[in-house]
């Protein structure tokens, strides 16, 4: 892990489920970190921890070398960014903006020659790991934009993950992001489907699940989404809501490149399914409960 | 892990990709060990490496205490088992009959009965891990049938697998192997389409799939499989034309107990295309040649 500089200023934008333990960890990783957040507990938080609270997306910039932005949505990605009161109303040459959501990825080119025209770096890195992974500082960022930019910020991307890797231009980082959402997606519904096949069938879920582990079934979903389903702990974590859109991004981004996704389709419709129900708060994994109603009788407990 | 008891004689039937290794570790854990199988190259190697060669699956079982029949088709397994020539034909009150092919598991108490009605025992337990885990000794191994059998079985089990469970009465193993075969087969989809999609939008595949594994995206798919892809290496492994028969197994199993799938139901479509199109003797994770034949232009590697 490169030594994090004490000259470089951090400032973060939105302060949820995942932004507020990751920017506890660039306050314990020594950065000097401006924040702002829609939530004031949030805010008053990450000042109890060594923050300083600036007003607008806007002062955050003017105060930092890099700012983060993680908010859930393109559109609240492009509200925050807008001057005077966002982040291009504070933007400056030293600065570089990162966007760490899981957005649009031809939104972020956009983004990025905005930047440039006020003299500002713009790179997208969204992450994955979950909120374990961010208050662990294990999280996974996937970057794209200028690699000079991506160098300048790199100490920072390190105090937050444990793989930090730079996969090409503008987008690159979020088309990266839809591949793991791909996947994570696939893989709750995948085991979802076995423990509801399973449980209906007779078996002991836990048991199942501890041997699975052991075999080609192992991932970090039949671990961590696994045992929110045994539990019925659906409290997010990631949001179905969340997943929902990004299964949107997912089946846009397969439509433009004309590849086909027989396996993820139906699961996009699956997380849709599941936020039409009233249940786009729950934790993605909730998955199964849609299993479980259109199976009545089978339930993983 | 139990110590080998050195009186316990086991015996192998069925020496392919899976069973050679596997009765490879029964010799290095000191059983005595008596092979048949219809290849007589492996059987050679293994009277090489210290086991004893017999005629037929019937002759084995009366030198053995546990038989192990390690064969693809459910058809295979009844073959092998019918008397005078088969397992039952050599069986007596001291044997346990381990089938640990995949296999129908409604046709498991069947051959439970079968054996019953001469005094042996007979066990579902069925494995996940791969040649890999085979060669290793590190497979998981999922145990359906009598409690006290798996008990006089367990230092067999435990020499080759690091993970056994007793799952439950006769077939349990089997439904455990489907929904560990359903995870396999989604996962591989899974990995197959977020490498074609990202292919697709120029990124870096290699880079990618090391990023991937450090967030939720994280599997020994990605892992194993991921790497087949990128080295365009689909020498099995697991072939994909038992994996669409154990598709089949598993979409029995659900229509039988009222459970929809709809994830898993288009990836056995896919696993089925792929032996239809002439490649079902390929690794499973064959599956990424299909999706790019769908997509034209699309490469992973």
């Amino acid at each position: 892990m490169t030594e994090p500089s004490t000259t470089l200023r951090t400032g973060f934008v939105g302060l949820g489920v995942m932004g507020r333990p990751m920017a506890t960890r660039l306050l314990a990783a020594g950065f000097p970190t401006t924040v702002t957040s829609r939530t004031a507990a949030a805010v008053q938080e990450l000042v109890r921890a060594g923050a300083t609270a600036a007003a607008t997306p806007g002062a955050v910039a003017l105060a930092s070398d890099v700012v983060l932005v993680m908010v859930p949505e393109t559109a609240d990605l492009e509200a925050v960014m807008e001057p005077p009161d966002g982040v291009l109303g504070g933007a400056h040459e030293a600065l570089v903006i990162v966007a760490m959501g899981t957005h649009d990825p031809s939104a972020m080119p956009r983004l990025a020659a905005r930047a440039a025209a006020v003299g500002a770096a713009f790179l997208d890195a969204p992450v994955s790991g979950g909120d374990v992974g961010a208050r662990e500082g294990t999280l996974s960022i996937m970057v794209g934009g200028d690699e000079t930019a991506f160098e300048r910020a790199r100490p920072v991307f390190e105090a937050m993950g444990s793989r930090v890797a730079h996969l090409g231009p503008s987008g690159a980082g979020q088309i990266a992001k839809a591949a793991n959402q791909l996947i994570v997606g696939s893989t709750i519904e995948a085991v979802a489907e076995a423990f509801t096949l399973a449980a209906r069938a007779g078996l002991d879920v836990a048991r199942l699940r501890d041997v699975l582990d052991g075999g080609f079934a192992a991932s970090r979903i039949l671990e961590v989404h696994g045992r929110r389903m045994l539990d019925r702990d659906f409290t997010p974590g990631g949001r179905a809501q969340l997943h929902a859109k990004d299964a949107r991004i997912i089946l846009a981004l397969a439509d433009e490149l004309g590849v086909d996704l027989p396996g993820f389709t139906p699961i996009a419709a699956a997380f849709q399914q599941l936020v039409d129900e009233g249940h786009g708060d729950l934790d993605h994994s909730a998955l199964i409960t849609l299993l479980e109603r259109r199976s009545p009788g089978a339930t993983a407990d």
